[in-house]
């Protein structure tokens, strides 16, 4: 769509920044209609809130929905590259946001794409981007980003120990005590070894117990692991040192912001 | 209310402070008759104890309200600017622990206000306050309050997890199995991702199982973050930092064995 | 007792140490009597096997009552002072894990001592005492220790907490939910804040299960404190420093068995 | 078995290695055949599906235990000292992952043999031994290892505390309420210490329910043990030392930062 280069850039300033008070108040607006759209989706699934205000929450989320999508059409408008933003991570969640709505008016039938809806809750994160949250939550996902290949390992092996736990307690229980399949077994041994513990299915037998007691501790003893993993990675993040040595004295750890060796007082370049 | 200035000075030392043989004794008792009074008012909520001690309790619940109203009293008089004590936290709390009785006295039906009086308990903290346990309490609320932002950021994501999470358990499991709203669903999310596991609600479908097993190990997972968050932040706490300040350019957050400014360069002394 | 010093002492090497052959046989026959006693406590609760081998497990009972028996006489009178030894903690558990047979001998119907015999398994940490665990126990005992101040007001908090927000759970809820009176409401609390999570009390209104969703997450949250508290205490325990300053060049966090300055060599004294 | 040197040595870079095409793609199709293998395990314990797809499964199963058969022997032949492999950890899993399906053949009725074939997932963790996961679970290993004294001391206590608070609940709440024998008791005792929770047996009356509460609190408390002691070992595989070792006195764990022996004062180059 061609639009004057001002209005485009006007438009622009408003919908993806938040320095001016007319950004500020977009995003203060996006934020509120979001919420009350979500706990719209929210109250309509209650039965008996749907059959006293099923008309009003239908009209409101119409209204939401149109809001939506002239907001999907200005954000495309507004940038020059409008397909980079269409392809964007945040571009589909902001058609999602409107798309089964339309959908389900041409296949009544198809409440299930109502409920995708509530997924309309992640464009919060686009706009608490663009806030003073954003230093706190890069340090979480950079820490975490670092474990991945050691909580990969965690997890997997956890995995496996499940599915074979799982097995040996489909062997010990069988079907009379509600393991009914290794499946349904495996299930079982996660909601035990994580420390859930439904209690939907429990062992019945004294052997099945004391397999029991040994997953139990197990889980109790290697949360332990992605616990040590992530506070060693927080605690390395927040010594930001230096790989600088000084030239003069050799000394180093020196800070991140170091100007001057601590040691000796030479220069650092 | 005039009281001669001698009497109030008295009054106040043996009424806020803890360094008199007066003094300890008041705030001894006062625990004494808090915890008595909580401990009744627990009681008088088990059927069978009211049935047969009702009498006995009501008689000891208006021995300890007209004490506390006395005491309230007291607090006022005793401090020059009464009103800065009214309307200060513990203000509040002690007068909440005084007027739910008498409200229920022209109201009869009021149980709900009885029950407020467990708040009393609160009162216990301004008492400790006094005592040895500030030092370890204040290190233990310093840093949480250094991590409150991240533990902000993690728990509103948590939440987000959980509604989207919840959406689609409904979505999957139906009200068949229990999942019979979305409300209803997020709270079953909750329930599982923080490990709790009441199991008054259960997945029933092999794909419902399956999530709810991706949602227990990720929250087994996640728990890492906030443990990690704090443990980091106890052990910064502790670490050796020194306290001199740069003469020369006025940086501070030295190494401790820092001999030179890292910023300016300036020698330390 | 009058003993030969000679036969005493040797008695003395013989259970109160393990440094030679005879004193090593002794402590691990007695770790295997007591695991044998403690089995055989349990199979004796366990209907099915209490009347199949009711009359072996009796005799077995007898023999181990009879040999601890022997022994206690034997600590007595193998040490000089032998009442420090009868009133130590040992000693009180030596007592207590005879004692209560002979009195069901005379009362038949105190089913209840039996059961205490279980505390003979304490026993066992006696000679483990013995062994190369004893750093590695240190160790965790001094680290909690260390953190007994902090842990004591966090478990106080947490107390409280659960106090007041079973009495609002038992306000909200009421008795027709299972939140019979305001000391069941506190147990569901823990249960909830502890992420143990029985379900055998659950709350059905949706403000109840809106605070418990409040409470889950909390749970969820504070369980990072003891584990932060413990973890900076092992961390700490393992950084073995030294509080010298080398009197040459001033510099401190000295390897806690270094003997000459890391940073200019001068001798540290 | 004699084979061609050549030939066997061709067959050892397949089957042990993964540096040529040909070793990578006998270890990629072999992760997808011990997968295939498990999928197939546990969907024919589900019922269901063994009515509709037993047939297939069964062919199915017929040509993977062929398969894992020749391999079996290939890997035998391919290694000179070919016991060494029959006798490795690794030779009996490769073994148990064949020969109930042959004993099945034998002996029609044991069903139980035919789950251990879920071991066969173990066969996963030597391929990957060969691939960049081995530097981050190498690592999360020896953390575990330098630990396990300590977590031995840990878990050995947690259990005696089990027996031992699993007799009292058992004393206290006798078989009405589901504490049918001691180890039973000392299952619920693990179950909530653990915060696992079922709520198969739950206490019923006001002081078992007391005590239930010390055991929640008391396990949300030493959870932080295992979890202080992980981490403390994570930390500390990073901290800085040195690798130098003086050349006087063969000192090593110099600080990261020594410029001279701290046992002997020698300088450090």
């Amino acid at each position: 769509m061609i639009l004057p280069e001002n209005f485009r850039k006007k438009l622009h300033t408003i919908i993806y920044e938040a320095d001016t008070p007319a950004g500020k108040f977009f995003d203060l607006s996006l934020i509120v209609i979001i919420l009350i759209s979500v706990v719209a989706v929210m109250l309509e699934s209650v039965a008996s809130i749907k059959i006293k205000y099923g008309y009003e929450l239908g009209i409101a989320e119409w209204v939401i929905t149109i809001f939506f999508t002239l907001e999907y059409i200005a954000r495309i408008v507004a940038v020059k590259q409008s397909w980079k933003y269409v392809f964007s991570f945040y571009g589909i969640i902001d058609l999602l946001a409107t798309l089964p709505k339309y959908i389900g008016l041409f296949f009544p039938g198809t409440g299930f794409f109502i409920a995708i809806r509530a997924i309309r809750l992640l464009r919060i994160f686009r706009i608490l981007k663009l806030t003073h949250f954003v230093g706190a939550s890069d340090q979480l996902v950079a820490a975490l980003k670092k474990s991945r290949v050691k909580i990969a390992v965690f997890l997997f092996s956890v995995i496996v120990l499940c599915i074979i736990l799982g097995t040996l307690m489909y062997m010990i229980e069988g079907p009379e005590s509600g393991f009914t399949s290794i499946p349904v077994s495996i299930y079982w041994t996660i909601v035990t070894l994580t420390t859930v513990g439904f209690g939907d299915i429990t062992p019945a037998t004294p052997i099945g117990q004391f397999v029991s007691m040994l997953i139990m501790i197990l889980g109790y003893g290697i949360i332990a692991v992605p616990t040590g993993l992530v506070t060693a990675q927080f605690i390395n993040e927040k010594t930001p040192e230096n790989t600088q040595v000084c030239h003069n004295c050799n000394a180093h750890h020196h800070r991140d912001d170091a100007k001057y060796c601590y040691n000796c007082g030479y220069k650092l370049n």
